[in-house]
């Protein structure tokens, strides 16, 4: 008999969840949307409604459903499948996720906060197949993190590890949400890369930029990019420092894990070249030469089903134990 | 019958041996200079025969020796027990060590590099008793450090983890003689820490570090917190600013790894509440709540011994694997 799990991307905009199989191939998907200010008991409902169709689905196919893995966006007690708190979920805080959705639904339960669920995705279905130890970053609003070491999930001692966007590199750098100066995700995330542009024009640098965004495009790290390949001088120059920040942090995390493989996902991640090629060069500079040449640094291979894949991961991980 | 096992840790300038029980305690020591400049053949068969001499003494007071374990300068494979290179000893380069020793002695010998060493001696023996997930700083000259994750020293991909004193808090500070910029080493370092005061003065500053170096005392970081117990600001100030930078690369180290204690060792540890409060209070600022809540920063235990009693415990761990 076939074998799945289901997974479950808790976001704060959307819900998506699908049959996994051991492969990592989608089997099915479904999503819907979060409405974080529709209260938990509704989200909680619509949550085992959703799990119930799959599994129904997965009969109908001959699919045995070996569990549900959920990744959700916050702080969790992985051991014992508690919800801390979700910052962007009004109403779950100290929530026991695990038992209320196991008694529920009669299905072993997993539970892990979306970026170590991203990156154990990749650890068992994407670009960190075969190796032991890596780290996944993903790039975005903010920067998150999945660490896994000797082929597990590193969670910590109070299951808080990974969070590698609040690194700093510059003690005297712009305020974090995080209270701190300076962490990289400030240097990296989306805001302060599309500010600093923006303050380069307005000091009358040059950009192909000022073309198209006065023409009604929005100014994105992503439009920066097209405008790096296109040969703007202003837009390289703003991909290699990214690169080269991003770097610093990740030269501190290659000095101290000394990881097989690096792996970035996330919209700042797909643009390729214009961001690998600045990282890869200041890591060699940066981090130790030992460390920075036992490590490969390479793009995700998940793309947007990560999320799902990786929350479907959790359930083939814990098999695996 | 009784067991112990020999403890060799190989320093710059001396050799330190000894008969280490499996209570940790050294049941007899011996102490030699290294002699770097005299050549490795010269090295290897004092190190022989020394061990040769405490193995020949355990007989004596009816001890089984269960191997050596050797605490080494430089970057080693751990698996292989092969010395890539120390750095401050010429003619250590890509040497079999493990091999030459065990074939010598006819004893199990297990290789690591000294900072690893000392963390495993604080973990099983001193301030990491007890827990999982510790980090321990040696602070002096430079940052050593060893990192033990689940019950056992994390090595990563080529052994070469753990390097803690190269994290990056200052993209624009101080060269490093790793070759970046900004390592939190070169703000920590005695070198630095000196200068800075030697700068403060020169510019104006009152000081009674003035009346006492032109007194013939050396300006270093113990005299400093003399100073500061003593209530002079200028030195308290060097202190706190200290305690504040380490804090900056420590919390980025409990963002990612989220241990469950911290253990500084070192010299510059030493002075007690000069540095661990300004230290504490200011990652309680840098950390993650949760993270910061959650680990112990903790001086190390075992002080001068450290070492010997580290590299005995690499034969004590792996009798536990």
């Amino acid at each position: 008999m076939k074998q799945a799990a289901i997974g479950v991307d808790i976001g704060g905009t959307n819900v998506k969840m699908g049959l996994v199989d051991v492969r990592g191939r989608i089997v099915s998907q479904t999503t819907f949307l979060t409405e974080a200010g529709a209260g938990r008991p509704q989200l909680m409902r619509r949550l085992v409604a959703g799990i119930r169709t799959l599994s129904q689905e997965a009969r109908l196919r001959g699919i045995r459903v070996l569990g549900a893995g959920i990744g959700a966006p916050g702080a969790i007690d992985v051991e014992k499948g508690r919800v801390y708190f979700f910052p962007n979920l009004p109403g779950w805080k100290n929530v026991p996720l695990k038992t209320d959705l196991t008694r529920a639904l009669r299905l072993p339960v997993f539970l892990d906060n979306d970026a170590n669920a991203m990156a154990l995705g990749e650890f068992l279905f994407g670009a960190g197949r075969g190796c032991r130890d890596m780290i996944a970053l993903t790039l975005g609003t903010g920067i998150g993190g999945g660490i896994v070491l000797g082929g597990k999930l590193f969670h910590g001692h109070a299951f808080s590890a990974a969070e590698v966007g609040h690194i700093v590199i510059s003690e005297d750098g712009p305020v974090c949400g995080c209270g701190n100066r300076g962490c990289v995700e400030t240097f990296i995330g989306n805001g302060y890369f599309v500010r600093e542009l923006q303050k380069k024009m307005k000091q009358g640098r040059r950009s192909v930029l000022s073309k198209w965004t006065a023409s009604g495009k929005e100014l994105t790290p992503l439009l920066a990019a097209q405008a790096a390949r296109a040969g703007d001088a202003l837009a390289k120059e703003a991909w290699n420092t990214a690169g080269e920040r991003l770097a610093t942090a990740l030269a501190g995390l290659i000095n101290v894990l000394n990881p097989e493989r690096i792996i970035l996902g996330g919209g700042v991640a797909q643009n390729g070249p214009i961001l690998f090629k600045p990282l890869v060069r200041a890591l060699h500079k940066k981090a130790f030469p030992i460390a920075a040449c036992s490590v490969k640094v390479l793009p995700a291979a998940l793309g947007v089903d990560a999320g799902l894949i990786g929350a479907a991961s959790l359930v083939f991980a814990a098999r695996n134990q």
